[in-house]
């Protein structure tokens, strides 16, 4: 099959990738479905592991939708996404429902798994959900950020009335924000890029230039830009007692002073993947706006061209298509 | 009055530094102590103010017992000791019983307000608190870094039989230790001094040198070590979805990864200062042991040595004594 290779150094397209099939591969078991590709998309997280994080080698990706190709009879012909988070299935994080941290987890695209880069990938059943019909692949293929967002909402309390501030303008920003302002709760995105933080207001959410900033303190911050001045400024805006939500991972260690952690007893809270299914039923009720989101859908055979449009400042998404 | 006077570069001794009273002090009102200081203590917030820390010039020291020499008739004469946030009374969160946030207040010995290295030291009523009759000056003096360590138990619940991390060895990480082995939780202290350890192991404490420490993960960390590895150490230790409380304020920025934070979904608490009823009935019903934690009193003309005392590696708490 065509699949995207990053080897530590490079990203590659691979016309004669191996399969992951039944016949190929002794591993894949009875509980694995092969899903055939309909589109996958590049975050933010994938452009890190282009500079180095996890140390992943393979095909990346770990944002997708398809269809059941091969696996149990009942899924075949399924139309799926998949939870990202390979879990052993017998430890106490699975016992509790929390296989995302399964300390022998893998993970697609990011470690120890091939991910979504490719014409098929292979996906554990368990970490399998079906599409709803009414929700295009365009939307679909957005279900792990959005979920990512909604897992906010599993980790703190947000009240009706509540001042929040998201930084950053973002996918994830704009999918957290979105996500927030469902709660009642008076959101402000503060960004870099005014077409960006546009697509934020529909949401009911105030809008803000970073070059308009003036320090001032909320109830609730979420650092979604991914860098370390954002998580500066974060630390600033949050008020005493507050709470700082970090949403982005950001490669290598970075100069910061924790301090105003413990002068201000902020409660930060680190969040990152989410309940897909709550993600699929704001899709399917049509509660957040994807469409605007998307840049470009790039034929996976450009696929080195899509990470490189993706890697440019002010980006939307990038997605590719087998 | 005497008096230790730090200009931002030097501590001096001043033997005739103006007494704080409503004679010489026109802002000193009504609802203003004088109290004559019993004995003051050196903790290392104050060794990093000589760094330093927030600024400050003045007369340093927050931590103080003494008698009421100058006030209201009903406190004069009275045994006290004094929470160190001076605040407005007004703001919201002074009305949410959260004065020690208080964007305005100043704070004893750290910002905009001259602490205990001296004779006498004046304090806002409201910040006063009457010592127990069978609480002695020893004791009495650790009130406030002990109320520091009640404070985790106001912001987490600790359960019976939940493993906790302490890491550090010195007076705050101690007290902690102690504090938190009384709600049932299983504690280990982890530090570099194997004499200091051994003052925290009397409390039902395991102690482990940090030598022998193998990376393990823990449903609690608490970071008492106030050093930037240590912060290290507590981010690999929390377990993922686990609570980390940062006790101590590291001056100026330092480099550190966050990722582990968000990967693992980690509750990183700041917490500060806490409330003085609690420790004072703790000491009360001797239910924590300070006497092993003071290494010697030194006259508060010798503070210049005592301050060099203070700063060894290893050395065990140093008191004032006007």
């Amino acid at each position: 099959m065509k699949a995207l290779h990053w080897n530590g150094k490079t990203l590659a397209l691979e016309s004669s990738y191996p399969t992951p099939s039944s016949i190929l591969d002794p591993s894949f078991s009875s509980s694995t479905a092969l899903v055939k590709v309909h589109l996958s998309g590049i975050c933010s997280t994938d452009l890190q592991i282009f500079k180095g994080y996890m140390g992943f080698t393979g095909v990346p990706g770990h944002e997708f939708v398809g269809t059941v190709s091969e696996g149990p009879k009942d899924w075949l012909g399924k139309r799926v996404v998949g939870e990202i988070n390979f879990a052993c299935g017998r430890c106490d994080y699975c016992a509790r429902d929390l296989g995302r941290h399964c300390p022998t987890r893998s993970v697609m695209g990011i470690l120890n798994a091939d991910g979504a880069y490719a014409e098929y990938v292979s996906v554990p059943l368990s970490n399998l959900h079906v599409v709803p019909d009414g929700v295009v692949d365009e939307d679909a293929v957005f279900t792990e950020p959005l979920a990512a967002a909604f897992e906010i909402l599993t980790q703190v309390q947000v009240d009706h009335g509540h001042e929040v501030l998201v930084i950053g303008d973002g996918k994830l920003a704009n999918l957290c924000a979105q996500v927030l302002a469902r709660t009642g709760a008076k959101i402000t995105a503060l960004g870099k890029h005014e077409d960006k933080l546009k697509l934020i207001k529909p949401a009911g959410v105030r809008t803000l230039l970073l070059k308009d900033w003036q320090t001032r303190q909320f109830e609730m911050v979420v650092e979604a830009s991914g860098s370390a001045s954002g998580l500066e400024l974060a630390l600033a805006a949050t008020r005493p007692r507050g709470t700082l939500v970090l949403k982005s991972t950001i490669a290598g260690a970075h100069q910061v002073s924790l301090a105003p952690v413990v002068i201000n007893e902020i409660n930060l809270i680190g969040s990152r993947c989410g309940p897909f299914s709550d993600a699929l039923a704001a899709l399917a009720k049509r509660q957040v706006s994807i469409t605007p989101l998307i840049e470009k859908i790039f034929p996976l055979a450009d696929g080195v061209d899509a990470v490189a449009s993706a890697s440019r400042p002010g980006a939307r998404k990038i997605l590719l298509r087998p």
